[in-house]
């Protein structure tokens, strides 16, 4: 069965899956769309999510959508190796970490992203101040987890690595533009503030097949 | 190894887990905080789940909580009757529209239920109406799946009915109040806009066991 993947450059939902396709080192045909021209919302695209978002993995004649249930769906189809642990235990500690992180970090993040970057209606100041606030809140607890294990969950690099890496990257890019100076003091330097964090960014980056899921245009864009 | 139940009345989250314990026929010691006395604040509370939320399930020694984790741990660790499907595919399909529910229906429902019931600073009327205009589009997607079936995803009751479920008996009881006469005219009469939901919701209260997970306090007062 061929395994197509429809994505979008800097969709951290999107990115979420590509790692786990490059971890799992299985075989896909890389489908980027291109948002500025609507890609995501064409005929064929809603056929298959009728919510026009992205990632969405085809899989044969099988179509899966929302990150975490491309996840889920990877996992229990080839399950070696994997990403959400080798036991119940271990399992359910992953996707609690996975759900906190939707639950407590994932909208500030999305907050702060597109006000920097100007793709939403920009927050209120103190709005804005609050959900970096609650960001680097709960930056300080993976700190916390990293401080002690290379990956978020246990020994081995899991879906809560996945999960959650992206969104730490696309947050830097973002702090580190101007018009979020005032913002990002809280979180930068990085390295600083959060050192364990930074050398678990590294060991991603490390991962096989990294270079294939780095947003394409952040590198035309040098970051 | 014995299974304790931490949860509180009226908790949506707590109620799914309450469900597919009683669906997987598994034997659990069920503790009712009263959120009015700070229960799931307490020092015993905070020491398994530092963000004192329910549901906290105990398996053993074993701690976890996020009810989607919940579901999932369960599953993985008492996969007789599965509530994620038999397959991968199905199981994928049910993931899918469980984090679609969380990501489009759970947060206007939430908005609803809180202001209607005063338990949060109410939102201003336009901004309660786009919520309402929201969950009724969503309801709209899932009776259009129960006219076709039985259960939300494929032919048997799953984690999808047992997510889902709880927030509906939620938003209904909430939009019988006087306070949201002005906003329940789009989904009420349930029976007349949304039959097939109206069938699913008597399939659940008939499930084994559903008694013991009614909200005790909604008991009480009479709906």
């Amino acid at each position: 069965m061929a395994i197509d993947l429809y994505w979008g450059s800097g969709s951290p939902y999107a990115w979420r899956v590509l790692l786990a396709l490059e971890f799992k080192r299985l075989a896909y045909a890389s489908h980027v769309l291109q948002f500025s021209k609507q890609e995501h919302k064409s005929p064929q695209m809603l056929a298959m999510n009728p919510r026009g978002r992205v990632p969405v993995l085809k899989d044969g004649d099988y179509v899966v959508f929302e990150s975490l249930a491309v996840l889920y769906y990877l996992d229990r189809k080839y399950p070696d190796p994997p990403i959400f642990g080798r036991t119940s235990e271990e399992g359910g500690v992953i996707m609690r970490v996975i759900c906190e992180f939707q639950a407590y970090a994932e909208r500030p993040v999305t907050s702060i992203v597109s006000s920097v970057f100007g793709t939403a209606p920009s927050m209120p100041a103190p709005d804005l101040t609050e959900a970096m606030h609650g960001v680097a809140s709960e930056a300080r607890t993976i700190e916390g987890r990293l401080s002690k294990s290379d990956w978020i969950v246990g020994e081995n690099y899991s879906a809560a690595d996945m999960v959650i890496f992206p969104s730490i990257q696309l947050l830097r890019r973002a702090l580190l533009r101007p018009a979020a100076r005032d913002l990002s003091s809280r979180f930068l330097p990085i390295e600083t503030n959060y050192p364990a964090l930074v050398r678990w960014i590294a060991r991603v980056e490390a991962q096989p097949g990294y270079a294939r899921t780095y947003p394409p245009h952040w590198r035309d864009a040098q970051g």
